[in-house]
């Protein structure tokens, strides 16, 4: 299926027998797989335990396990030095075994178990709201696991009003210099690209405004609003649906239509806002059609979902294989 | 500080005095800030006990709290039922001094804490390799911290040798159906674009290959490879300075030089290459100008940075602000 296994996921795939999603035989149970002597203070209660409290780890395609705490049904009768035991003889007979990796998910009430993990090797792959994924590389050479999300994305709206010329700018409150900018946030998570802008420009100015293309795209890393991770930022095309402003007191310490010309040239905006300022002049001079990357709208291959493609304007007679030139 | 600081955070911001990064007085210790009064069951001891085992709650100008309990001196000598009952009057106090959040960063093997704060209300925000953030929303209305990050960012390289009309495509492994897609991979923390691009070609397919521009973004919610998360999926265009092909094995069933016009045609491969390699034929036939989005690189506000910008070519005398027309 394209897109849902990405290279970097499939780069840890092993020819291991495709028992996808089967439940595993526990070390300690009864039945098939390879077998470590026992340890002597692993007793055959702490080994079996947590296969009768439902624990039952699971195979996935890559050749690595997933264990959820989340399928304990009671937890609270699991301490940690059972765990730890039990996860000691686990690690060395899934590494016997062959498996690449495994991923421990853990419920937030259940974090006493986090830090025994750790002890063996395991560290957090992500987190959020009330579930921790932690991940232990067993084959050699570096992890090869795939990476969690590494970009946020922020997306700022040029509105401009094509019968004035004037574009939408603000000033944020609470910055060290008052430099004109367009406004925009943060995309919320499931939120499309346009539509981040279009709420961002409504909450901050009070101005509706209607899609029209992408202008820029810019790519920073270790970024310091970001948690360290990288930050995507694109500057979307509007066309604004009103006029009047009401700007966000808290957000804004000035907003207001400027002329576009003015923009481009004042020294008083951020570096970023002046160049797509520049760009955004030159297509309202010699046509947007220099200056859009516009957007397509296609099903995705997983079922129900839809995706937006963005690139430069593919004529007509070129977007269907029967009509080729 | 352009970019380090969005509005979604901007709009948790409170009008606090600002006491940036100052250590807070913790509550149960002396001097300043309004005390509630004492729990019965919250001893003196307990309360102080975490100042003088060297926590210090730190302010942020946003009207957050931060706590690392990394600051721990001997944090063996805490224990879940101590730090519980000064949490409990700790956020009381916080939420009454009109703190707006909490932000609390554990350490991994300090994971026994983690429950303790979810008994409080606290949930991951994130948590990567060997540490974890747990927030806390004070103030009233919906949590407005900032998100972590929330897209991973796939890209691919369209790698055509101008000479033959050829372009490089591959057929992944353990696929289901066989179709033909341009070679790429996840982004590595921190690399930029045209690099992973670069990077995964030679990977999949000892193509060296040299970065010309973007070509298409494609945005996708929900993404079954991306933990749940977003996916943004970019294509560039790429020019070889290798011709010889010397494909993975693992990830790779198939890797050839296909003719860009075969590829436009095909219904043997993914949609959204079919589109793309349509769009390059039609940059082929009448000059990359017509489909490029270009690259150009700037000094970043925060020092030692620079950053890349994408967006369509720009004429030399829109880029100045003294010659423009």
């Amino acid at each position: 299926m394209f897109g849902a296994g990405w290279s970097a996921r499939g780069r840890w795939l092993l020819p291991l027998s495709r028992r996808l999603l089967q439940p595993l035989q526990p070390p300690g149970g009864a039945g098939g797989g390879r077998c470590l002597p026992s340890r002597e203070d692993a007793t055959e209660a702490s080994s079996s335990s947590l296969a009768d409290l439902g624990l039952q780890p699971r195979q996935d395609k890559y050749g690595g396990l997933s264990l959820h705490l989340s399928q304990l049904r009671s937890p609270e009768s699991l301490d940690e030095a059972t765990f730890r035991l039990w996860l000691q003889d686990s690690v060395k007979q899934w590494k016997a075994e062959g498996h690449i990796a495994v991923w421990l998910h853990v419920p937030i009430l259940q974090s006493r178990f986090i830090a025994v993990a750790a002890e063996q090797g395991f560290d957090f792959h992500h987190a959020e709201s009330n579930s921790a994924a932690l991940t232990l590389w067993l084959a050699g050479g570096h992890n090869r696991l795939p990476v969690y999300a590494t970009h946020q994305l922020g997306v700022a709206g040029a509105v401009l009003d094509i019968h004035t010329g004037k574009v939408l700018v603000i000033q944020e409150r609470n910055k060290t210099t008052n430099a004109w900018k367009f406004p925009g946030g943060l995309s919320e998570p499931g939120e499309d690209i346009g539509n981040t802008a279009v709420r961002e420009v409504f909450e901050e100015t009070g101005i509706k405004s209607e899609f029209k293309a992408l202008l820029s795209i810019r790519q920073q890393h270790r970024h310091p609003g970001a948690f360290g991770k990288s930050d995507l930022y694109i500057i979307c095309r509007l066309e604004p649906s009103s006029f009047s402003i009401n700007f966000c007191q808290q957000e804004c310490l000035r907003c207001e239509w400027m002329d576009l010309t003015e923009l481009a040239k004042t020294k008083e905006a951020t570096p970023i806002t002046s160049n797509v300022a520049k760009l955004l002049l030159y297509g309202y001079r010699e046509g947007f059609d220099k200056i859009d990357i516009t957007m397509r709208e296609f099903p995705a291959v997983y079922t129900g979902l839809f995706y937006k493609l963005y690139h430069r304007q593919l004529p007509e007679n070129y977007r269907n294989t029967i009509n080729l030139p």
